[in-house]
């Protein structure tokens, strides 16, 4: 207490006060593993890798005809539902950390440092990354054992560098010491998650368990396990909304925001890495805005000294006359704000979570909608599925879009923002009033309306019970209008209250809109726009024309049909059976022109085609080029009728399902 | 110059240059028609008049058994498409003219002057004025010689004191010397239209051509018309959106926000006075918000001086080393403001205009969709039409709620607000520099950055002419994928550059979801929320809950088919015909029981029914209480059956409609 009676006798600018602690200064630290060097030769072996992986691409082609360098060129088949995810994701991951590397840092490129142009070195560096990820796809995508080995020892290279890199030099100067650590965990997980799989892959290989990938796919039992599930009969056991209590409308509320798998569905692969893509994006975001204010805020709070009550008063806001009083205050409030920033920090990032979890539902239910032909249900109009250019550019993008809608702080920064500043005014006008007793002029200035509210309240209350007991009469169970008089007298009488609960409901308008706009901000799945302008947000759009593809390009029951009728043809000529499967349409076509197949097979073929096309009309134009007469029929004689009935809405197929499962 | 030489060297406090014009000074007016005086006057003639209405309202009563009191105490029937909607409307005006007046005036009551708790008197004064302008409503009420003579009277003494204070006193100290005057334009047309129609109905019912209106609702042709025009063979002339061209599509859109009147089809009532009472509180705000600003604004222009030099050089800003030339900007800078302000106030006001007539257009579907049956458009999920309390509630503050969502500023304040600063940003950040071709640092930032617009211009541009002429195979008229191995390629090489693209997109579905949004919170027939929690929206759902009175009340199909029956019981007994016509069903359900009508005509009356219910099945609620057991057979049928099928689409009644009238 002496020093500070000392100090306040003093001119504050002669004497600072040195008791602000010393900033920790980080040098720049060069790891032993030297990026430069490290990119040169990493570069360096993966074009070796490449180089090798097409010397035996070719050899492989020469024995099998439809394996070789396409499969090199297009390892990842994001059409197939059945294919193993793992690689894709953990390579997408990968590519995403390195993303946020080259747009946070200082030397986009790891070949020039300090550089004038950095935007155009980023420009580069945005191609130059993915063709640097791309061998640790490629080594998966001939199935091949050398593969395996080189796709093995690149990972585990990648792995022990980045390892190497992040133990030599915990600590950097960016943003904050620990960020660059912090922000290389997914990338590293991603990393090791290669190095094991790779080996696994191995083992499986030398094992002899591993399946052929390709023929996989249309073999594969999930298809038909979806056919099977679809046409098992359905328990009704679905109660209708109006007759379920509150209870479990909130309990179904709150399941339909978690995802629990189910076993005849998985989703596409694209999908999949949507949602990796999403989360490592969140995680980023979130860590750069927390290591960015955070530790600011502390060390700020950490400086408070006396000195804050003469620049206070500078300002002519005076806390306290006792200074140290000042500064606990000034301290406290600082506090606060630090505890509403990372209230609002975690409170986004859970919302983007439970919004990841919904729209996997969302998902599961709209592809499940539109493989059902539900199509109105799903884009509340009719539209005809199929590949057409903007739904192959948006199919294209969307991945990426998913993460920009994320990553761009449309949805974090926007969010944290909007939370923040309302944690902020909750806590400085509301809880901080209420513990200390004082400053409560929000609830005096409420308190002094308490006439208004009454009013309000009553004019409301008393509608209501009219509304109930004197204008409604229920007879024979139906309910009817009585006193028509006395409604419309209350109704003009009331005509001025009820523009002040208008204005209320105006507000409440206004504010419900904001925060769900907000809050969905990220999620591509659902339109911000009234349902009639839907196509208008760039977001919905983009998604709607991705599930056009998804649906119309690898349809279960589709597969299905096409595995049944491969096995048909495999029957008589097993060695020629086609292997690539996801083109299984044309081979089908073709298969059909080389063998004359028996007629009671044809019969059996064309009853499963009917049973299908019957089940599935969304699969009609797909198949129309081989059986163009019969489809022709069935597309003018179900379009005609339609368009001819005037009604916008489809039939919706889920009926027919429901008859044919009768 | 001399002066502004002389100027210079002095400092600014010591001699403040008088060049500010001097502000006129308004005084308090006291208009020769005293408010107080007036308002007491007025107030004692109207108890007398409501007096003498009731007195001859008895006398009535016992000639008419159906009129008399119970018409004095609803002298508006809200639900009535076929009665006359000038006076209703026209009271609405009066009143919202006045509780303006209320919310801004300094004396909310007359009879107070200059109280302290204003609060209480406004509370009182929500409930006076609908009292005092309720006897111009209940004088039309009789349909009587006498009421229209009193009503006259009324509406002219109302007229002739309104527009003799404002004459008096043009000029009053609130905000704007004659905002008080402009403010009061639209009472006074009012009044007008009142003390013009009272004299004419007086005129009309001395010739004996006045209908009856309580009979002329269900005798009206309307209805009759009304079901004609749905059973009339429609053209099919409509082109199927696909094949419209482009100039054509946008000439549609135009015109949907044009309310072009149709002969089969009249506005409910409520709707009509919701419409006036929106473009009168556009008025109102639009009007406050100009006097509010403009005026200051050019007062502050008109008074700056060579003294703002030197305040902005106290800010470190030197516009330019003349004075003058200072003055001289700060002017034109001032100008530039105030005709942004101006521009977005129009621009507003348009808004909101175009607003009205595009709900208008819109309420005209729903409501014929909701007659046809067609509740799944308008509402996208299956609702019972019947009263209910929410319904009701809703139904009486319709009117309020429209009038409090335009006027609580929440629409014309926030889109001021935003077009204003919109404007701001592009006069000064991008038309001021161009014209004045300096501080291009907006153009300058942009144009530093093409490398990165044209990789992402040549990106899209390459997935666009891919997806094009590469992977989109159109054979016999289908479309299907092609090159998969490069798509997917494609796609995984250009995943990084998708994310700047993503991040564009989400700017604009920022902007364009804020916009929308601004531009129709005024609007309660959409809903701003996705369509999937549309319901949480409270102005759409008082809108919904509203349609479904009005539509379950006064459908014209069961109008005209009340009508008809009326008519054949008319035709045994004329003398007993009932004349209170909105209880028509009752009605009927009373005369069936008295009258034994022959076989042949209640044959006739039950093909009627049929007709009407087939056609409209809406109605089958409003008649299941005096034919129960028919209907509850066909209520249990058809819902039941709906239900089974565990379809949540109705079948839409406009085929079975087309059905009927091949």
């Amino acid at each position: 207490m002496d020093k500070d009676a000392f100090v306040d006798y003093e001119y504050p600018d002669m004497d600072p006060v040195p008791t602000i602690a010393q900033k920790e200064v980080i040098l720049p630290c060069d790891p032993t593993a030297d990026d430069k060097l490290y990119h040169i030769c990493i570069t360096a072996i993966s074009v070796v890798i490449m180089v090798i992986l097409a010397l035996l691409a070719r050899k492989t082609q020469s024995a099998n005809r439809n394996k070789g360098l396409a499969s090199l060129l297009s390892p990842v088949n994001f059409l197939d539902h059945t294919q193993h995810k793992g690689l894709a994701v953990a390579v997408f991951g990968v590519l995403l950390c390195k993303l946020f590397g080259l747009a946070l840092s200082e030397d986009p490129l790891p070949f020039i440092s300090h550089t004038e142009h950095k935007q155009n070195w980023v420009i580069l560096g945005v191609f130059y990354y993915p063709a640097l990820y791309y061998p640790l796809l490629a080594c998966g995508a001939l199935h091949n054992k050398v593969g395996y080995v080189l796709g093995s020892l690149l990972s585990w290279t990648h792995f022990v560098v980045l390892v190497w890199q992040k133990i030599d030099c915990p600590k950097t100067p960016q943003i904050y010491k620990y960020f660059s650590l912090f922000s290389s965990f997914p990338q590293i997980a991603c990393l090791a998650f290669l190095s094991f799989q790779y080996p696994l892959m191995l083992f499986k290989g030398l094992q002899g368990t591993e399946k052929d990938n390709a023929t996989e796919d249309l073999n594969s039992s999930y298809y038909k396990d979806y056919v099977k599930e679809i046409l098992k009969k359905k328990k009704t056991n679905k109660i209708s909304s109006e007759t379920r209590g509150l209870l479990q409308r909130i309990l179904d509320a709150v399941k339909s925001y978690i995802y629990t798998p189910e076993d005849a569905f998985r989703f596409p692969l694209k999908l999949a890495i949507s949602c990796v893509v999403s989360f490592i994006t969140l995680y980023q975001v979130a860590l750069v805005l927390i290591v960015a204010v955070v530790p600011t805020l502390q060390t700020a709070r950490m400086g408070v000294d006396t000195d804050i009550a003469n620049v206070l008063a500078g300002f002519k806001i005076e806390l306290s006359a006792d200074k140290n009083e000042v500064v606990r205050i000034v301290v406290y409030y600082m506090w606060c704000v630090e505890v509403c920033y990372i209230s609002s920090m975690t409170l986004s990032a859970l919302v983007n979570l439970a919004m990841l979890m919904r729209s996997m539902v969302l998902h599961r239910s709209n592809l499940k909608g539109l493989y059902r032909g539900d199509i109105y249900t799903v884009y509340n109009c009719q539209r005809r599925i199929r590949p057409s250019r903007p739904a192959l550019v948006c199919w294209m993008g969307y991945t990426s879009f998913t993460a920009a809608h994320v990553v761009a702080g449309m949805s974090v920064l926007i969010q944290t923002l909007v939370f923040f500043l309302s944690l902020l005014v909750a806590v400085f006008l509301i809880i901080i009033p209420i513990l200390h007793g004082q400053n409560l002029f929000l609830f005096k200035a409420l308190w002094n309306m308490w006439p208004f509210w009454l009013m309000i309240v009553l004019v409301v209350l008393i509608q209501h019970i009219c509304a109930r007991f004197c204008f409604i009469r229920k007879t024979a169970g139906t309910r009817d209008l009585d006193n028509r008089g006395n409604l419309f007298l209350l109704t003009y009488v009331l005509f001025p209250v009820s523009i002040l609960v208008g204005v209320l409901l105006a507000a409440w308008r206004l504010l419900i809109t904001a925060l769900f706009n907000i809050v969905h901000m990220g999620r591509m799945d659902i339109s911000l726009l009234n349902r009639n302008v839907e196509a208008f947000d760039p977001a919905y759009r983009c998604y709607a024309h991705y599930l056009k593809i998804e649906v119309s390009q690898s349809h279960p029951v589709m597969k299905a049909f096409c595995g049944l009728l491969l096995q048909t043809g495999g029957q008589d000529s097993a060695a020629q059976r086609p292997r690539d499967a996801e083109e299984g349409i044309q081979l089908v076509q073709k298969e059909k022109k080389v063998h004359k197949v028996s007629s009671a097979k044809r019969a059996r073929g064309r009853w499963q085609l009917l049973y299908t096309l019957v089940n599935n009309p969304a699969l009609v134009g797909t198949r129309k080029h081989f059986q163009r007469q019969s489809a022709d029929s069935f597309v003018n004689g179900s379009l005609k009728k339609s368009i001819k009935e005037g009604s916008k809405k489809e039939t919706p197929s889920k009926e027919a399902e429901g008859a044919a499962s009768n």
